[in-house]
């Protein structure tokens, strides 16, 4: 994908159907109840008719893309997790025993796990091989990937979401598996915002105080050493970020692109998230925030975008673990606006009335 | 039930188990996740094999129990929606066109409506008749029942949370349905608490901001004239209450009788939570919040029963719509417990790295 053709994409992509969401909010204030009392339900059935052109939807398919990238960063000795682990971690979600797979097969959805740069060069039947390069650099002394290596990372996220459209699903959750990826998720946060990595750096797995303080200094060096530009995603993505962020990002596009909602997960998620709004303010109409994660940072990318979670788990696993959960709320939205009775068919009849009427 | 059988009943309630407590915790700590990570998926999993006592649980049905009664303080102006709603609502929830009914519906969720005191006398084949009062005096004039009417509330609420258990439920959520009952749960509250009418009473369904100061002084006349003994429940239930916040009360002492969780949907549901564990405080042990209600007092009651909620949906909805979403959380914390591997299981044996191992 070159970069004119990726924008040819971007600018081809639709915000949500205005005339929907008016019908979509014309019916909610019909249905049988005090107006808003059901809260942010409204508010995501509203969302899914402009998404989809429909009033009633029916939430019936859905699938967890699962991103995941080694980091260079890992040799500074910011994530308290072997950098194995993100091998290991999707071989097992391929088995449903990690988090978020043991919620997917429970809840019956799909899972997609993608392998856009693990360390280790291997073939394995459940996880797609769209290798861009084993493992980042490490942005500390230098960018993760080159520029173009960044957009055929993104191009990996937009053909798994549409893949994904084109096998049925109704909506995809945009999860990860990338050791050390809460420190690149803050420094591209930091360079998109503007806020200081102090303001957007947490503990992730589970650092101690000393490992904290230096991944805090880790990411304002990666921001010094390569300055990347605030105002061009690609650059950010690229020079301090990861190809899962680079990746994820594409799937919020590809979503978009295919007008399909798409749920973000914990931190790096949403990091990603914000990338896509940045790149294509568009995108903001089909994503839906789940769980409010605890790593530090996640609100202040929950504000850059502009959406709320409805999720309040105290979660920070990452993976895609909050979407399957996120996914049966929006299912239940969908079943308010399709099943409850309007004020006119709530209406119970005298006659009725009369007839159960009973005298003691 | 005399007040002497109700004390032995309550006597004989045992709190959850404490070694399957401490075994499911310590699964908890051997599943293959960063310690924490699952935030309150995993205390929710350890609280249900207190209730249980077994660490692996499988939830597979579920119903929601509402409770329906009429307000005699209605007729002071405290309701935007007139008193016929409550019987309306009640057949239409048999029908599945509520908010409630309508996601209980598409969950699968059983529903048990019960008459516990609608003002009309009237048979359904769909709505349980136990009937202890056609509705509540008016606790602006005085009592809203005696002492002997309250208890058979609460025996009502007993009984159908007990045909839950014997029906094979795993599960039960306790909602309502009463014009009105805004009004008399704030009041509960007030008197349980001993907070000011202005801290614990909302907006209901909708008020003008004159009719909701109007609201505030009933509620603190209502508990001028009738100066219920905060130290008693069943005092303050039959004076300033209603016979939905009494059966409600006896399903969650019910549910605990029972070993069964039990889930509190908003405000109406929280204080009736609130009841129960005064009454009893081995029933806590029993209890999961769902969303945090909108309305106001909810979080004062959470906070005086010491349960936080995990779903913000700003909901102020009643019925007990909150309960089909939340089932499904707990059912996905389950499954986590049941399903995850543990470290150990989640190891990648070297021999098998190295057969998927390619060279590029």
């Amino acid at each position: 994908m070159t970069e004119k053709d990726f924008e040819t994409l971007i600018n081809r992509i639709q915000p949500a159907d205005g005339a929907a969401v008016e019908r979509a909010k014309k019916r909610q204030a019909e249905l049988a109840k005090p107006p808003g009392s059901l809260g942010k339900l409204e508010e995501i059935s509203i969302r899914m008719a402009g998404i989809t052109g429909s009033v009633k939807n029916t939430i019936a398919s859905c699938r967890v893309l699962v991103f995941c990238a080694d980091n260079g960063v890992v040799s500074e000795g910011v994530a308290v997790t072997p950098q194995s682990v993100t091998l290991a971690q999707a071989i097992n979600m391929t088995r449903h025993m990690t988090g978020m797979s043991s919620l997917a097969s429970y809840f019956g959805n799909g899972i997609d796990v993608v392998d856009v740069g693990i360390m280790t060069c291997f073939t394995h039947p459940g996880i797609a091989d769209r290798k861009v390069l084993p493992g980042t650099g490490n942005i500390r002394r230098g960018p993760a990937m080159t520029r173009e290596e960044a957009l055929r990372a993104i191009a990996v996220g937009l053909e798994r979401a549409e893949k994904a459209k084109l096998e049925g699903m109704d909506i995809i959750g945009v999860g990860e598996m990338g050791i050390g990826n809460t420190t690149t998720s803050a420094a591209v946060l930091a360079a998109l915002t503007g806020l200081a990595p102090e303001e957007v750096t947490g503990r992730g797995a589970g650092l101690t105080d000393a490992a904290f303080e230096l991944k805090k200094q880790v990411i304002a060096d990666a921001l010094r050493v390569n300055s990347p530009d605030g105002n061009d995603v690609a650059d950010v993505i690229a020079k301090v970020g990861g190809l899962d962020i680079a990746a994820m990002t594409g799937a919020f596009i590809g979503a978009a692109k295919n007008r399909m909602p798409a749920v973000v997960d914990g931190f790096i998620s949403i990091v990603a998230a914000l990338c896509a709004v940045r790149l294509c303010p568009a995108v903001r109409d089909y994503i839906f925030l789940s769980h409010a994660s605890r790593e530090r940072g996640y609100m202040a990318a929950a504000e850059a975008i502009g959406l709320a979670p409805f999720l309040l788990l105290d979660m920070r696993l990452g993976e895609g673990s909050g979407c399957p959960i996120a996914f049966e709320v929006i299912k239940a939205a969908c079943a308010v606006m399709r099943d409850m009775a309007t004020f006119g068919e709530a209406a119970i009849d005298d006659g009725y009335l009369d007839e159960i009427r009973k005298r003691r």
